[in-house]
This record gives structure tokens, C-alpha cells and sequence, in this order.
């Protein structure tokens, strides 16, 4: 079995490719069977191919040279982005190439339209190394996971945001010092807002959605709330009960309807997610037979997600004679909830004047709201001071997002609160 | 995609694969394309039968009806053990029909003629339920982690075990309770040798060092130790020091030769692994471009191994067209290390008289043979009796294990020594 590739895009993980294709060709035709032969880099920057030794390859720095070359079986695009990225995915299809891609955004964004594409050219567009890097989360959804219903994921699937949540929880750290940290040493790009808004994370969330789902979830459907307003006393009071802070993609099926979002959430510490620290990415998935399932990995740099492509690569080269595969089956067109239906435990920072009868005031308005509350802290300070605001935490039952809302809404306009209340939600 | 299944085995594994396929056949179909037929069963107990609506299945009782149906397209065997299952399968390659396989003890100790039969008979040899049950380590192995060099591999593998250990661990039970009580509820066969003594967690690491290394493993040069000699004081101790006690399956290339062994090893507490409790497996594989990953589920159990032979149905259909995938490929020849050779630290628990000079005499021979000494402590005990044995933990340094078995030889010939010394490896 023989596949000749074309790669676009010769950065991070196109190099990673590149490398591994070159210099673990004979090891993966032993192992696998299977020849993966670099045929075509199209790259702009000519520096970034120095490295290699690319006698047997044909280099060009325009796209058209590599969807005429009729050689090619199947092209890598591996520069990110939406522009020109889509473009050129388009015209490798339209061109009888098949595509293996890492580009979540697009995929998040456009990717409907890209399987369409796919469909009628017969082609595969493939795209293991968009959600979670190394981890074989895409096949093993399509092709262990498909026989049995899923009733959820939740994913750690941003190694920035895990790793500065990781840092303040482990280093007790502040979120600013460990933004600056992270982007210093190459852990976080700047500016650093798709990670640790959590877009990035809805991107992946997307696909995820889409493909245990069947149906094409619309991006802006998805609930998104980053970790930028996560401060070192959360960390502290959820370490306190029992709890790790995560940024996830949460999945769920719930009374036939979808729940697609993405906000930092409690974690209790014996679950395996809250094991998962540093750039590390993990997603937990339950099914209805097969149970609870967790694959772990590292979730970015340039060969865990270069080994990512190869695995589509590898499958590729497997079912060449067969009929394509599609990106996902679209079979279903549920409707996405509302996050003010969630039914959740919430953590609540009420930041107030140390006033008498503050926690009455708060606490008679959750109950108005039917908010009932599991627990509830306030730490003592050492001078008793009114003008010293203090923290109050508030753990509640399962309670309705939108009660909890309308009762927050009420709480911050009262005088005795000094800063608007802070929520995360507690994974069930 | 259209795939005619025949099942031979209703028990608790082809119950579950029966059930899933008539049961999810739509779903199945949605989600993937593939239309699984479950089209003929072989069992010989009716009775096993009856809870199935089987209006549409051919049911027979000898294995001649379904090799001679040419409907056909592959054989599930899921009855177990060598015999008649070998021959069974050896009969569906012959006749022209695929094979998928939850038989670790015939793969594990007739793997390699298996695969030269499936290779001859040019027809695939598929078993990702043969080890850790819905966890896709197989697929992972061969279709993702195949690009790059697998540097080691310690696998949970066993559910049995590792319950046992876990309830030991954390709710403070001796061996013999907790096995019986595995027993009362399921979690044990009676008799449960296969399981606690290793050989069941040894045939899933012969699996993996072939699947991994490229050759045919020998079952007999694995070696192979079982948790029956795991105390509770041996439980407590490693809590104290920050580990829990885990039955690993062992492989890793070392100086160009392979280590496969089985035994009980101290994990320390911030391990993944040491996250994984009661039932569940898990395989943490360390390759050299994708970093550490890990995957996680249930190793056992009527579903979740349904839902691996199900994986393989699927990747059968997915590849009609393409030409057969060989079980594994068979490219080098390394050596097997012997366990004498290999370096790491060691858990002893001496049970020693309260004799003066005791712990200078022990440490004194384990100087002689270069085992050097990381932590050591005595328990003080409420009275000076020398007639009560007392135990002494030593940690050693990295050492050969030939070296620590010969000092150990000649400790426990001490007259002090009550009870022969226990040693735990510890995981590096």
C-alpha cells in the first residue's frame, strides 16, 4: 500500500510532518505495511525547508503546481486559518485529492460546507489532529464509539488554558503571571485571546458535537466562557472543598436536545480529569455500553500533532481501494438548549461589605429563585473592618441556570456588593 | 458498506456483540454508513438464544453450517480458550472469511501461527477486544502510535486484579476478603488463578510487545508474577510513601532488546495510572515524537467488550474493498531480556526478630552486592518483645535485579529473619 502525499504549510506541524515522513518512512513500511512518500511541499518561506533534505521532493510556493500534480493522492493542509486555507482545501478536492487537515477554526466554521464538498467530489477530508492533538478522539468516535449512543464528553482540549489553570492551582500562582510565563516560553501566543477566551475550545467542541451528534452544530449555538476572570482565591475555595478548575468542552444529550458549551467548571479532585495538568489534553467520554472512556495525550506541539496527521495519513493508505469515508454523518438536526436550561451545581463568589446581614440578604434572594444552597463559607478576617470587602462561597444544589442568573442579577445591585458575583458551574 | 456477520458464542461477549447488532443496527448505520448484518450464530446451549428476537438469524449448533454459508463475510469466535476456538478460527480463515477475536490466551500463545494463516488465507485476523476490552489500544497501536518508536508500555490489563487492589487500598481489606468477596459479586472467576497470578494480564502483554515490536513474542519469556503475596501491611506501607500498588503488563526497549513482565509495582500516587480504580484498565504508552498518552475504560464485561468487536466490524467494513491488513507485522527478531538484567528501584519488606544489630547485618549484605539504599523504616513497636517479628522497609536506589535477588538469597538465610523478604519493583 502506497500513498504519495502533498503537504501545504511547512511551520510547526508541517514541519513535523515533513520530518516524519522523511525520516520514519522505512520504520512506519515495516510496522504498518504501508509506503507514505512525500511527493510536494508548497511553502512561501523557503527558510522554513532548509532543514530538510528534500532531494526526492518537488518544491513550490503556489498552490496550483501541487493540485496539478496528477501524482498526488492526498494533500495536507497544515497553515491554519480560514483564508487561504478553505480555498485551497476546496480545489485539492475539486482536483480528486483526498485532505487531511488540523485546522479546527475552519473546521468549526466552515466545515459543513467542506463535507459537502467532500461528498460529491468522493474524496476524504480528514481531521484527527483538529481536536486534542495525539489523542485518537476522532477515530475512536467514528469507528469504536459509533455503535453506541453517547451521552457526553467533556474535553480538556486547550494545552494553554490547562496549563496556566495548572500553574495557579500547583503554584498558587495569579492568571497575569502565568499569561506572561506561558507566552515567554511558547506555551501561549500573543495576543493570547483565542485560548484563553475559550474560542479555541469551541472550536473543538464544535466538531465534537457535530460528529458524536450527526448533525452540523453551528458554532454560535455553543455557550463559550474563557478563563481570564478565574482568579487565585477560586483556585484556593474550590482546593479548599474538594475541586481543580478545568476549562472544558462539555457535550451532552439531554431530553433529546443538545447542550454544547464551553466555561471553567469544579472538577472534583478524584476524577481523572482533574489529573490532567501542565499542556496536557484529555477527553472523557460516557456512552450508554461501552461506559465511561478517557484518551489523554498531548494536545499541540509539532509531533504529537504531526503524529496526528500521519494517523490519517496511515488510514488513508488502508482503505485505498474502498469508497470514501464522509467527514461525518449528518442524520439528525436536534435543537441546541439554551444554557439558561442547564440544571447544575454552581459555585458562587460573592465579593461584599462586611455588613451585618449581608449573607441574610443574599441568601433570602437564592431562596426566592428557588436557588437551594449546598454549602456556604465565609472566611473570617483577621480585623473586622466594614470597608474591607470579603469573599462569601456559595455552593448550591441543582438548580436552573436561569434562576441562578435572575438571583445574581438581583444580588449585584445591592449595596453591600462591591464587585459582580462570580459563577462556575460544578461538572456532574 | 454491507458486512454479513456470523457469531459463534452466545455467552456474556457474544450475548452483548448479538444484542448490539440487532439492537443498534439503525444507529449504527446512521452514524457510520455501514450496515452490520448479524446473519448466523453458532451455540450450542438454545437456551443462551432465547432472549433474542432471532427471526432473521440462521442458528445452528456446529460450527460446519456457518463456515459452508457464503454468506458470510466474517466469523466473531467468542467462545475462548485454545480448543475447539483454534480450530474454528483456523477453519474460518480456510474458508474464505474474515476473523475478529476476544481470545487473548489463544493470541497469546498461538498468535504467530494464527497470523500466518490469515496472511496465507489472505483474509484479516482482527482483535481489539482480546485486550483491555473497549479501550481501542489495537487500533491505537497500530493505526496512530505505528509512525513512531514505541519506548515503553505499563498496562492495567487486568480488572480483577486491580479491583482487589483497589479495595485494599482504600478501604483497608486484606487479600483473601476482598477476593472472596470479587468472587460473590462477579468481579472473580472461581477459580480466579488465570487472574491473580498473572497469566491473564501476561497473555494481553505478549499481545502488545508483538503488536508493538514487530516479532512474536514467546509467552514463556515473559516474566510473570501475580499479586497473591500482596499484604495489606505492604498496601499501607506504599500509601505511606506515596504509592499505590498496581499489576502492570510491562514492555520497553532497552539497549536494543525487549522487556515484557508482569508483576506488582508501586506506582506513585500522581501517576495516572494510579488514578485507576476498582474494574477499569488502562494502557499508558510512552513513544518518542507523541510524548506520553494514555487510554482508559473498562477492560471487561459483557458491553464494553462487545462494543471492541463491534470496532473491528466496523474497520472490516470500512476496508471491504482494500486489500487484507495483517494482524501484525513480523520484522525483527530482538532479544528477550531476562528480569535478572533489568535496573530499577525496589520495595523490600523484611519480617525480622527485634534483635539488635538486625537492620546493620541486612543493610551490610546489601551493600556487599551494590544495592544502595534510598529510604528505610522500622515501625516503632508499642512493646520491646524480640519474639514479635517486626517489619523493616527498605527503598533501594536503582539497582540489578540479579544483584538484589542474590543479597536477598542470602538475607533471608539469616536467623533473624522470620518470613522470606518481599520485594516490590517500583515503576521507573
Amino acid at each position: 500500500m502506497k500513498l504519495k502525499v502533498g503537504v501545504i504549510g511547512a511551520g510547526t506541524v508541517g514541519g513535523g510532518v515533513i520530518h516524519l515522513l522523511l525520516n520514519h518512512h522505512g520504520y512506519i513500511k515495516n510496522q504498518t505495511g504501508v509506503e507514505l512518500e512525500l511527493k510536494h511541499i508548497v511553502e512561501i518561506k523557503s527558510d522554513l525547508l532548509k532543514p530538510y533534505d528534500l532531494s526526492n521532493v518537488t518544491t513550490s510556493s503556489d498552490i496550483e503546481t501541487l493540485i496539478n500534480d496528477p501524482e498526488i493522492d492526498v494533500v495536507c493542509e497544515l497553515i491554519g486559518g480560514i483564508e487561504p486555507a478553505k480555498t485551497f482545501i476546496i480545489k485539492a478536492l475539486q482536483a480528486g485529492k483526498h485532505v487531511v487537515t488540523a485546522n479546527k477554526m475552519l473546521l468549526a466554521k466552515y466545515g459543513d460546507e467542506l463535507c459537502k464538498i467532500a461528498k460529491e467530489t468522493k474524496k476524504e477530508l480528514r481531521y484527527e489532529a483538529s481536536v486534542a492533538g495525539v489523542i485518537p478522539i476522532i477515530k475512536t468516535l467514528k469507528e469504536v464509539l459509533s455503535t453506541t449512543h453517547i451521552e457526553s464528553i467533556c474535553g480538556i482540549v486547550n494545552g494553554t488554558c490547562n496549563y496556566i489553570l495548572s500553574r495557579m492551582t500547583y503554584e498558587g500562582l495569579d492568571f497575569d503571571t502565568v499569561l506572561k510565563e506561558a507566552q515567554a516560553n511558547g506555551y501561549a501566543e500573543t495576543p493570547p485571546d483565542l485560548d484563553i477566551e475559550g474560542y479555541d475550545t469551541a472550536h473543538k467542541c464544535q466538531i465534537l458535537a457535530s460528529l458524536c451528534f450527526g448533525m452540523p452544530v453551528p458554532l454560535d449555538k455553543i455557550y463559550v466562557e474563557g478563563i481570564t476572570e478565574i482568579t487565585h482565591s477560586d483556585v484556593s475555595y474550590a482546593n479548599e472543598m474538594g475541586y481543580v478548575i478545568k476549562l472544558l468542552a462539555i457535550v451532552r444529550k439531554v431530553e433529546g436536545e443538545i447542550e454544547a458549551r464551553v466555561h471553567p467548571t469544579l472538577v472534583p479532585q478524584n476524577h481523572l480529569l482533574a489529573s490532567v495538568r501542565n499542556e496536557f489534553n484529555a477527553v472523557y467520554v460516557e456512552s450508554e455500553t461501552a461506559g465511561p472512556t478517557l484518551y489523554y495525550g498531548k494536545g499541540a506541539g509539532r509531533f504529537p500533532t504531526a503524529t496526528a496527521v500521519l494517523s490519517d495519513l496511515l488510514s488513508l493508505a488502508y482503505r485505498k481501494e474502498s469508497p470514501p469515508l464522509p467527514p461525518f454523518n449528518h442524520y439528525h438536526d436536534l435543537n441546541i438548549r439554551d444554557i439558561g436550561l442547564l440544571q447544575n451545581r454552581y459555585y458562587l463568589r460573592f465579593t461584599t461589605k462586611d455588613y451585618p446581614g449581608v449573607l441574610g440578604r443574599i441568601c433570602t434572594i437564592l431562596g426566592k429563585h428557588q436557588v437551594s444552597i449546598s454549602s456556604c463559607h465565609q472566611k473570617e478576617t483577621l480585623s473586622y473592618h466594614q470597608a474591607l470587602p470579603v469573599h462569601v462561597i456559595i455552593m448550591t444544589h441543582e438548580s436552573l441556570e436561569s434562576s441562578v442568573q435572575s438571583a445574581l442579577t438581583e444580588i449585584d445591585k445591592l449595596d453591600c456588593i462591591v464587585e459582580p458575583t462570580h459563577l462556575i458551574r460544578v461538572l456532574q
